[in-house]
């Protein structure tokens, strides 16, 4: 099996099997968070104006937009809030700068993608081993284009726990998200450092940053499941049985 | 000053200061080589056929495709090769699939390129901390798009040095490349494990890749001088002052 980490999102990266989608300051951390407090479902857009046309139906609107809930949204992108939010049962719709944007790239030609985060590494990295035939990608969100250190380190926390489950031919740049979290055993310093920590202590959002940095402590991992015009429908995938593959 | 690493080249990077290109398997070698062979000036063309353009002139041919010198060219791409070359006071003229290029990429916006590598390291990141007003870029050629683990360990190579030199603020994709630096203190094991090396070693000529690990061996370092018709013109850089800036 093969494990390859794309660093930055790019236009022309295609995918034939299992994509984990990582933007862990904060979109994937937050729609994990959803899940966890009992989201129906999760329908990912790509820009804000795609998330309000949902505004007249029964839905929540999730997101931000340069770090903060944008006019008329329920909530913002804070998974803190996420995770306390009386949304069991609903439709969260999610827009955010980076990771709906990264989410809808993979979903471009790949045939399974999970959002993944630190907070459910362990059952996104499980699930991504069981469903993968060949390759198993992780996708970084990066920060407006470029590289975000929180996202590396999170592919390769990732890249870490698949390595436990089974043996996978590493790319160089597994081999550099790996590198980067031997580097670092302990989460919050590399989080704290990235463009992503800092642009929320500028929005005095900087609470967010621990509970990024919580390790598999979420058995739930969004699971693309179809499109609804042109969002990606995301639910909590069932735990997988233990008779499978993995 | 600021100290930026972009880990792949992109279309949409853009550059206002200097930019030390990377592509340390071989093409940056290679020319640093070629540079202390005695080479006049290089001509780094975007591809092999603008590069065979100046056949008929009293140049010399150098580059790849496939690893391989291509159809008519003088010499290929190794530096081995191109350290013993007799090309005293002669023009250079090289194509390669990754390198060359990267360099035209870096062309299109940056104030000053110069080619780097672990070969000249100690020279090219002087040279640009000479040269520099606001930011040091270093640009990554990797391999076909995708990172390439020895280019980024070189970019960890080169920000070392410049550190020694001055106060830089890191961004992320330097602070990567210098987690990769640190991860391996000697070269030559993420150099083997690059994709570059890999692919050489199918052609039989793996016998390159020591040689690019070898640490500031050259003081040589090309520079960005001006064009002719498609291709860029680099020269060896006239060796800074000790009274300047640095």
């Amino acid at each position: 099996m093969r494990l390859r980490v794309d660093l930055v999102p790019q236009e022309n990266l295609s995918y034939t099997d299992v994509v984990l989608v990582v933007d862990v300051i904060r979109a994937t951390t937050t729609a994990t968070a959803f899940l966890e407090a009992g989201a129906e479902a999760l329908y990912l857009t790509s820009d804000v104006e795609s998330a309000r046309a949902f505004r007249d139906t029964d839905v929540v609107l999730a997101g931000e937009e340069g770090g903060l809930k944008p006019a008329g949204f329920d909530y913002g992108n804070s998974p803190r809030e996420a995770l306390e939010a009386p949304v069991g049962g609903k439709i969260v719709v999610m827009s955010t700068t980076n990771g709906t944007r990264t989410a809808h790239l993979a979903a471009r030609s790949a045939k399974h993608v999970l959002l993944a985060s630190l907070f459910n590494a362990h059952a996104a990295a499980r699930l991504a081993h069981q469903l993968a035939t060949e390759e198993v990608a992780i996708l970084c969100a990066g920060k407006e284009g470029r590289i975000g250190l929180d996202d590396v380190y999170t592919a390769g926390g990732l890249a870490e726990v698949l390595q436990i489950m089974g043996s996978y031919e590493l790319e160089e740049g597994a081999l550099t998200a790996l590198t980067t979290r031997r580097a670092s055993p302990a989460p919050l310093e590399p989080l704290h450092l990235s463009g992503a920590a800092q642009a929320l202590r500028q929005v005095g959002l900087e609470a967010d940053v621990p509970f990024c940095a919580q390790i598999a402590a979420s058995p739930a991992v969004g699971m693309l499941e179809g499109r609804v015009g042109e969002a990606l429908i995301f639910k909590r995938a069932q735990r997988p049985s233990n008779s499978g593959q993995g």
